[in-house]
């Protein structure tokens, strides 16, 4: 399962309960954070994520609303006690602005912490998923992330295994698609005893940027697209200038990068309401979704 | 009139909708902060705080429950366009922290940032207030702060400046407690336009700490004085190891500073329910209260 939950879909300051931006990916058994604002630790208890599985951590870039709330979740991971390492990415300057908060502090982190620059490419290559960075244009250096699940190429059939009386040891050859040997002579083919898996999905957090095709070829055609919205369409100007983006904008690359559907949020605090973003941006793009704090979007 | 606004009022992790410690302080027409939290500025929206007229930010100390919320709280103000001058007052180590946030970011603060390191003693001498910073006893570095407020000797009887016919240019005088020789040759005695001024208020805040009356001498005869009780009685072994304090401490100090009346907070996580807190420190002294988040208490 690939799913993101959000947890701040505000830009800058926090306003009409709306928090700056962080997002929780669930992918198999393991939780990663996106960004993390003033306030993240507040909302994972609030929607009840399990924080002590979150292994790693992306931060996009050092503005404020993406990173503030960061010190204080490592503290708290420090306080309770956690021991699993947790790896961060991020610009480099991150961990000197951490360390010297922990050091002021006099505080012991019981855990491993790693931190991680980020770089265009692969950043991460686990058992059972991948992240991509991608350089986004913003007014600092700023990247997005491609979050790809990796499954085996087939699935077992319980039932051919029992019919075929398939000893469970080569069930790992089989998820591979060989055609497998046994030890008492038989050759198995492999169609016998599994099917073709789901195909993997694949998240995109385009984080903050100005409209820019110059990342497309990393997420071409994903599951589900999150693009910022900072402003409404009448606003083009504005979202130049400050290197963000708007409802049509964010609607239109989903569009050049033919993704499945989009979530568009990091909505600017001067904007009470929200309806207008949804209206607008399903005018380009039908398959929008407004990035509501505490829902769940699956990829 | 000098009123405390609680803000947060738990210890170190967020937690059962409490937060971490921030309180607002109104003397006269200005505001203060002490501490801020995580989550901080928040709060302040939460509670209509008028946060533009905040002038002075006092942190008592470096663990990040009392400040990692003071980065977010100056970038909304940069955002929003302040341009009153702001006075922080905290360990030295503080400035460095906070300006390597703003220039990791890139950001512009259109208004002056003073950074005053807190020694023991006289912090602030304003026309309507003084701030006195003294040690407690903490694992690092750590002060509290006893806010006075300031009013003229004497208060003006209006009804006698018309019966005797002064003019308002010899206000001032009168309100320093003078006898007044007017330009038409008359000798006014003083206590003929004026009553003495109410007395003026006192609070004080104890920030964190162990049981300790080394600072006694600081705070005596306090209108409202602030005293962390991290834990319950049954914990002061736990309390001394961590340099907090338990309910009776509180209490006790509360009696030997003879206080007029106690606030109490910043309660452990581990506690969901506060009644015991108010309940044992009411055994030692009635005049206590609960630092209830959103609520306001006058000195």
């Amino acid at each position: 399962m690939l799913a993101v939950t959000i947890l701040g879909n505000n830009s800058a300051v926090p306003v009409y309960d709306r928090h700056p931006t962080s997002q929780i990916i669930t992918v198999g058994n393991q939780l990663l954070l996106i960004d993390c604002g003033e306030g993240t630790q507040i909302q994972m208890m609030r929607y009840q994520i399990r924080r002590r599985k979150i292994s790693h951590i992306f931060i996009s870039h050092l503005h404020g609303d993406h990173y503030f709330g960061l010190i204080g979740l490592i503290n708290s991971f420090a306080l309770l006690g956690r021991l699993q390492p947790l790896h961060i990415y991020a610009d480099k300057k991150l961990e000197h602005i951490i360390k010297i908060q922990i050091d002021a502090g006099d505080n012991r982190i019981p855990f491993d912490l790693y931190f991680n620059t980020i770089e265009e490419g692969v950043l991460v290559d686990e058992a059972d998923f991948t992240v991509t960075a991608f350089r986004t244009e913003h007014r600092i250096p700023c990247f997005g992330f491609c979050v790809e699940e990796k499954k085996p190429a087939r699935r077992i059939n319980g039932e051919a295994l029992l019919q075929y009386k398939i000893p469970t040891s080569y069930i790992e050859k089989f998820r591979k698609g060989d055609d497998v040997l046994l030890d008492d002579g038989r050759l198995i083919q492999n169609e016998l005893i599994t099917y073709a898996n789901t195909p993997s999905k694949r998240y995109a957090y385009c984080a903050d940027t100005r409209y820019t095709e110059s990342f497309v070829k990393y997420i071409k055609g994903v599951d589900l697209m999150y693009h910022e919205t900072t402003y409404l369409d009448n606003l083009s100007a504005q979202a130049y200038d400050r290197f963000h983006s708007t409802t049509k904008q964010a609607a239109q690359l989903a569009k050049v990068v033919e993704a499945k559907r989009l979530l568009i949020g990091h909505f600017s605090s001067k904007y009470e309401k929200l309806n207008d973003f949804e209206r607008e941006a399903k005018e380009v793009f039908e398959q929008t979704a407004l990035a509501i704090e505490g829902t769940t979007f699956l990829a």
